[in-house]
């Protein structure tokens, strides 16, 4: 049997990570749209997100946009893990905006892939932007 | 009056921003040392924590990260915003892992400072450095 | 008179920048398109440009980038400075390859400006992605 | 034969290197100290490296960097290669101006390593922070 046809599916995939994602949960993350190479998650921000200014801790855009891109890389069928992540904050996040979140394969490589990810809010304002860079392994889903 | 005596001394202004901070609070951040320009927090890895490989999702070690880039920052009596950060992962976070993030002032200037952050596991592991650039406002505690 | 009226057009400020910039010069760079917070700029890759492995150093392709940087962003007609910035080598750069930079402005705020770089060969291929986060001072050109 | 034997010690390698390293011999850099994964290099900035505010260029502290990078990475006896970098400009850098480079390995797993490099002047003021992420090949040098 071609090695290949065994590999998992991206939504297949998607769907065992987000099972055991309990982060991804407690964000309460959709899964807007998965392909291999991209992924779209939303998800609406809870006063139980927000930092000492009272708006959304910068760690919320990050791991919506983390999330997005560990479904994304991995939905290619080998397992791929973050090594180098950047976000720029570019726009204040309120309680109740909507975030969602678009991934953009700039590179995949035998080894490592680099993606961009576009978080923006209900108004389609950019709030932040974030690049990750990960380890593609040769275990597969 | 001397405009510098009215500033909020470090434990003030970090007391203040933890009342509102409700993420961090959630992370169940423990503030252990914190002076001006320097910060160190530490957080118990929870189930609720974890990702899609059941080990700590990446926006952990991010966010207790940015919250001590947060508190760092702000500790020197005027309001400051992260406008840039990155961070590399270098070894998986557990569940029930104590994590440990300690603040570097690498620099500050007028308008802008950087610092470093490195989060550590209870085995002094290092599992995360976070640099980060934050915009100096005018406005005081 | 009007303040608006007396900024520099951005092709006077590029000019006036390129003038002095002797590294810019000794690169060998080309400017293909400038407009406000837009820039290309083009050179080709020279023996005296590589590294121990022989083929482009990494400082190259992020300094043609820098370039572009630089040139987008003073091109609103006030000074700008490079506060931070990464970029990601995805490909070989082969001696006399032609490397293109073009930037693209994500954000642009009062103090601060957010840019993208892509660079790229002769035959489209993207050979790095860059980043650069500017502080914008209130000096006109 | 022992494999670990036939590596190559890190002088030999770097001696290599930067025998080929026509970018690094233009920029006049001097290998003050090489051991494995660590590396400090200095070099003087010329007319030549300034840029349009006539300053040294944001390139001429990257590229010495990433060559202490480079060096560093490499010096462990298998042949390494950048994949991302990030470098914040914290003083300006003046003609005359002697750069060193000083490299600090934060971390080496099996595929990927970690390095910070810190860039300071003749005053040991720090002009610019690297970080730097490299793809470590099974191929010896």
């Amino acid at each position: 049997m071609d090695r290949l046809h065994e590999l998992k599916n991206p939504k297949e995939i998607i769907t065992a990570m987000m099972l055991k994602d309990e982060f991804s949960k407690w964000l309460d993350i959709q899964v807007d749209r998965i392909d291999i190479g991209h992924c779209s998650l939303s998800c609406t921000v809870r006063k139980e997100m927000l930092n000492g200014f009272s708006i959304a801790h910068g760690g919320i855009a990050y791991s919506i946009a983390d999330t997005t891109l560990a479904f994304a890389a991995n939905s290619n069928g080998y397992q791929s893990f973050s090594i180098e992540t950047s976000i720029s904050h570019l726009h204040k996040v309120q309680e109740s905006d909507v975030l969602k979140a678009e991934s953009k394969e700039i590179h995949r490589g035998k080894k490592t892939g680099v993606y961009h990810v576009n978080v923006s809010n209900q108004q389609n304002e950019l709030v932040a932007i974030f690049k990750g860079t990960v380890y593609i392994s040769k275990i597969p889903w």
